[in-house]
């Protein structure tokens, strides 16, 4: 990937593709890239303002993505790996595939041993979704689909998790089923209450298992000098996380 | 490897390594395990109670390694995968190794392309903790280290992340300073105001920059038709995470 | 009132009623009270132990009644008391009693000037109510009425505001509005999703207005030299809190 | 007290001096008042829009004073009243008096037999918050004091309870001894941990026991056919509230 994070202080902030010699415009004046990506190293606009050269880490680059749909956010995808087991060399199932975040979140931990096969009906998220993917160098990890698997089903290898995104998770329970590996992870993200208790309704009636459902909060703190204290304001709702782990039929 | 979960309603959960005929005594009765892994199979003990062979998630493997520290918890550690940008391929450095718990997270996420670089000074901590890893068949992804590595640095190959779980996070600044790429992510983990406030003195000092501290924390939902609601008591700290970039010296 | 609450330390804490000369089994040894309650002073037990005679707040009287149902928690009466805007003087209805937590808490609120008419149609819950709220010694500023007001409605003088902790709201919205002086503020108590759903959308049919709900939370902080940071384990859930104005019918 | 609120949506909220025929202006058009106040009543601008007169809640009146300074919010207002335990008839003790919102609170629940003895050195706050109080009708209830309590002391009868809520909070720990009595409580909230950690270091000091530091927090719900969901933003920090029991020197 060749992208860097440039850091200028807290509200200079760029995330750009690397190119030798780009001048990048800032508020804090113009920026010249050097020849080579060296992290860590100070740059300078002909202002003479300080810039540092930063490691583009998968939150920069997924909270960052051109948005045409609200994303998944890192406290919920950091949960989301963890608690469906995927790792390096993971299969997993994605839909749909909104902004892209999550995408660029899980390409990031399965890498070229594993893929990521996203589906999204909506052509225009799914233009802009593949766009967003490739500017991160991660598209060679995904397998883009756009179709409705509501009606067209999968169609793909058994997959290690689902991660289930769409605002009716309830429809997908027996398409995912049938590519989800038997006692794997099915999770989703819904922002209502309803969602939630629809969508494990259908997980029961499938025939899920060990279902739960948890939020997850991010509170900052500010750490200074004699005026330690929380952040005045944050978020207070993304959506609920359902859990859920599927089995074989007899 | 070679573990299993069993799963035979919420206070009957078992982890477990498998063995072909294994039996395995549980309160509901004994199971005798199959000739080989199939998970979402259904399993009956000898009382006729079931059990189901699901996956078992890094959660579970985390959660469930013989403790003789307090561990990271996967809502902290999945924050961390995301925030340092760590995924298939990363090496990484942690220090202290604990019970392993944080250990087997980064092990599953960096692959065998990656490795975790782990130090622990204390003995029956190392012990114990090489023992949790191998149980969960990820030592080959992991270099262990008995040593203090504030005497001792750590003498390593740069790293693409350091993750520090120690009392004192601040006398680390330095030697992980030394070992992570300029440019990369910095995470501690502290129980304690005072520790984050003195590890972000010390961060500052020695170069790092873009500091950030927040908290996580993770509510349950009981969703239950007509019943649904939070559940009525929590986790309600576990520690604060402290992130920073250093930065290359002029 | 003629309650005292005797401090001997985190676990030595004991609400009684003060009789000159009373003797006090602590598991600190015996405590004889002096002739007349002297708030702040230090008592002696037989063994030597320090104890210190505080004043017995709200919250202490309120938490420590002697429980036949949950009880509403200060964090939540509290806040209910500001939004309702009652104060010295005003008359208040509440259903159901339940222990007389709430009661108590309301009784202080209202002082001699003001009224709690208080419904509990249980008979052994109304029974203890009444002994909970004598002991706490402000029965005088309380009616007590054993009956379901569902089926005989409530029968009072018009109040300034109306405290519902009854596990069906929805059928009390009618009643309710009755009594209820017009532009004066509904609060009921709830602990599932469903019954605020159900009591949200009665209410909108009788023709509340201004709908909110809220749920609070408390976090403990510890804090200790060199040590300070939120306490492990919180409460987490007791109910949501629905807020509603009525308006006079045209 | 002769306000009232007029209430036309969500966004269409005032709250207004009662004047017999006063014309209001809302962004709804112009609204004529009537001859008196009639709590429920809905009223009409003259483009036809509805407006409803609303009782003036505590909460209401405290949150809309004209701010010189942060104010203390409900949420904490509220879980301080049952805390310290006072009520009807309770003398206490306020000091900053800020804009008032907090003295406004204080005066409703001790009401004509009580009394609330409020302190402010900066004589623009001082006469802000005179004005607010005033405003809400509840200044016979309020002894307004403008000097600094740090350099010449309270002077005022005993008190019941000391409200706190100024920068310096453990400046102020001596001064209260003196005034609040024994075995009573003292709370103050402080925005940042440096504050608490030095106040409860001063109240262990001069002898206060049984300190406790919490926090409060309030998450609103929407509660929509559909689509229940926690609110997306929140305040996440007013203060912490630390209270601490105050003993007989012997």
């Amino acid at each position: 990937m060749d992208k860097i994070l440039l850091y200028g202080g807290k509200k200079a902030e760029y995330l750009v593709k690397f190119e030798p010699g780009r001048k990048i415009q800032t508020h804090l004046g113009v920026l010249t890239l050097p020849e080579k990506i060296e992290f860590g190293k100070r740059l300078e606009t002909h202002l003479g303002k300080s810039f540092y050269v930063l490691f583009p880490t998968t939150r920069e680059i997924s909270m960052r993505v051109k948005r045409t749909t609200t994303i998944i956010y890192p406290k919920d995808a950091g949960y989301m790996i963890v608690e469906t087991g995927i790792g390096a060399g993971s299969k997993v199932l994605e839909t749909g595939t909104g902004s892209g975040a999550l995408t660029i979140i899980l390409a990031t931990i399965v890498g070229d041993e594993g893929k990521v096969y996203t589906f999204e009906r909506r052509e225009e998220f799914f233009n802009n979704a593949i766009k967003n993917v490739k500017d991160a160098g991660l598209d060679h990890r995904v397998e883009f689909h756009h179709r409705d698997p509501v009606v067209e089903g999968f169609n793909i290898e058994p997959v290690d998790a689902a991660f289930i995104d769409v605002p009716e998770p309830w429809t997908l329970v027996e398409p995912v089923y049938k590519v989800l590996k038997p006692g794997h992870v099915w999770v989703s993200l819904s922002p209502t209450i309803e969602q939630v208790q629809k969508t494990h309704e259908a997980l029961k009636d499938v025939g899920f298992i060990r279902l739960k459902c948890v939020e997850i909060l991010e509170r900052e703190m500010l750490v200074r000098p004699g005026k330690t204290r929380p952040r005045e304001r944050m978020v207070s709702h993304t959506g609920y996380l359902t859990f859920a782990w599927n089995i074989k039929k007899e």
